[in-house]
């Protein structure tokens, strides 16, 4: 029985919201069949274009986002922003603080549901 | 074991909190024993008054009803109000473009987030 | 004593935020000096491109930025856009029920703050 | 000099949306006019029916309408809740301590705002 | 097929976000391996501080704080919330009417989402 | 009539929400008014605490908090915030370029608004 608990607890988690959008590429493709113009514009130019200019460091543009994506609660959003952070050079250690400084900014629940997402993030992540 | 993960899979939906909200009668339900001030003024005001004012067509309720849905975020609500505003005769290709216009007024989170609401709930009416 | 006032009245309204956002060619030369980026998109791709896709129809893309505005508290913004819902066919009293409609959607305090800047927007029409 | 500072003084005032607020007869009166629904169910049922249900007391009912004020910033409404909260027994020792409180929950900003705002309607009501 | 079926059941609530709320020592476990400051200062300061200041009663603060989440939608903390809520005396009927009340002010959505999590706790407690 | 304008400029900054939070100090007076608490925990925790935890950089930490309160339409602190980040190391280009970021994370009415503040902090600091 435990392996079939297994499955289910990950089937689970699958199911999650949090982590579908942690699979950019499908979330894009489910867009496009709905949304074709956002579809468009997500690649042709947030993705294509906001995200390269050199206005900014692509660091300095994963903090404001996952910053903007705390603050607002986008909980389907910001396990993908959060992997993207880590491979843009933000460290472990940085998401915890910047988790621990938008509580008194955000609020403690922000802060508390975006704590439990970057552990299942980080979890995810470990060899 | 196929069949066990289809049913898995089938019960994972049903908790979801966002498809649970398209079954209102169920929610009225729930909602009349914990709170019956609210299920009274959901069914006597709500849906027997307001929706049906001479001031503004059902169709026209509808699109403001789910632009003010998905740009404050409130996921277990749309589910519902899609399928209403589809029974209203707003089309699907136009809430396609209700979405990606209001990715640039409610940013592209909850654009996102309503475009993954959106395709299940059209899957979910196909013959 | 006129002129005085009238130096007043104009420093009160420069300071108001809700007033300023109804000069929309003032607000974008602003943004092009902070921000040339954000005014470059505005000018290109909301207004030159989103807002004329043929897939819906300038008054239900006005009826849904309304919509989006009032349950988003985006107070700055309305005024400019209650303007541009007026020129696209919605109807003084259809912005009534609208605001009334999402009293019960986006909550009091927006519909109330809605209602006092569309007065605002109404009179300032008037012949 | 002294009656040009109460005319200036005024004028901030009228200009300033979060003191308007504070007379709810006139805004009652502006929403008549452009949202007539809106002011028939603030009369009719919020105020007429909601406020009066049993349930829950006058000051509870308070206490949760300002925090959800202070919660999401809705500062055009809080002053008048402020002054209605004090009336219904709540102390200007325990709204200092709300605010304080919901610092953590709301964030800093929110109680900031909420600090100033109820600091200028305890002035107003000194003798 | 029954007891499985139960025990596939139970495992989604627990891996539904609103119900893990509901234990907050694992929570706070999970919060001090990503976040450790933020674990810090919700121990020493928000639980071993606040919530103990005389200036309010512990009821009025339960009754700020889940209005507060109610109307911000942070449906992750509600349940735990509750909980907390009907230990610090708070009745299940007040909290139908403040579901009720909030509803008015937070709007529908945000109603309707906390009345489904409050039958939940409710059912949870049951003998 | 100098004199006159700059005390109606004066009166005109005190009344505007968005101008007051641009002297901390001043606001800090009025919060130790009404809620001694915050006060406190402002200047022992938040400033005195959390802004000089080692583990991310003052100019990070300025990064996150202004876009959390431009994602937050946070108004009333933005100003001072902007101020921050310019003392911090954030320049006058990354600020346009995180606004314009944004506008695609937390939508266009919040961008808007940042960049109509922004200017006005700009513009003061000119020599």
């Amino acid at each position: 029985m435990k392996p079939l608990a297994a499955t289910i607890a990950s089937l689970v988690l699958i199911a999650s919201p949090s982590i579908r959008a942690e699979q950019p590429k499908q979330t894009l493709d489910e867009i496009r069949r709905v949304a074709p113009g956002l579809e468009k514009y997500t690649t042709g130019r947030l993705f294509g274009e906001v995200w390269k200019r050199p206005g900014l460091a692509p660091r300095d543009r994963s903090l404001i986002t996952v910053a903007a994506l705390i603050a607002m609660y986008r909980t389907d959003q910001l396990p993908g922003h959060l992997e993207r952070a880590l491979n843009n050079g933000v460290t472990r250690e940085e998401i915890g603080e910047i988790i621990t400084h938008l509580a008194f900014y955000a609020g403690w629940p922000a802060a508390m549901t975006a704590g439990t997402i970057a552990r299942r993030i980080f979890d995810g992540r470990k060899p």
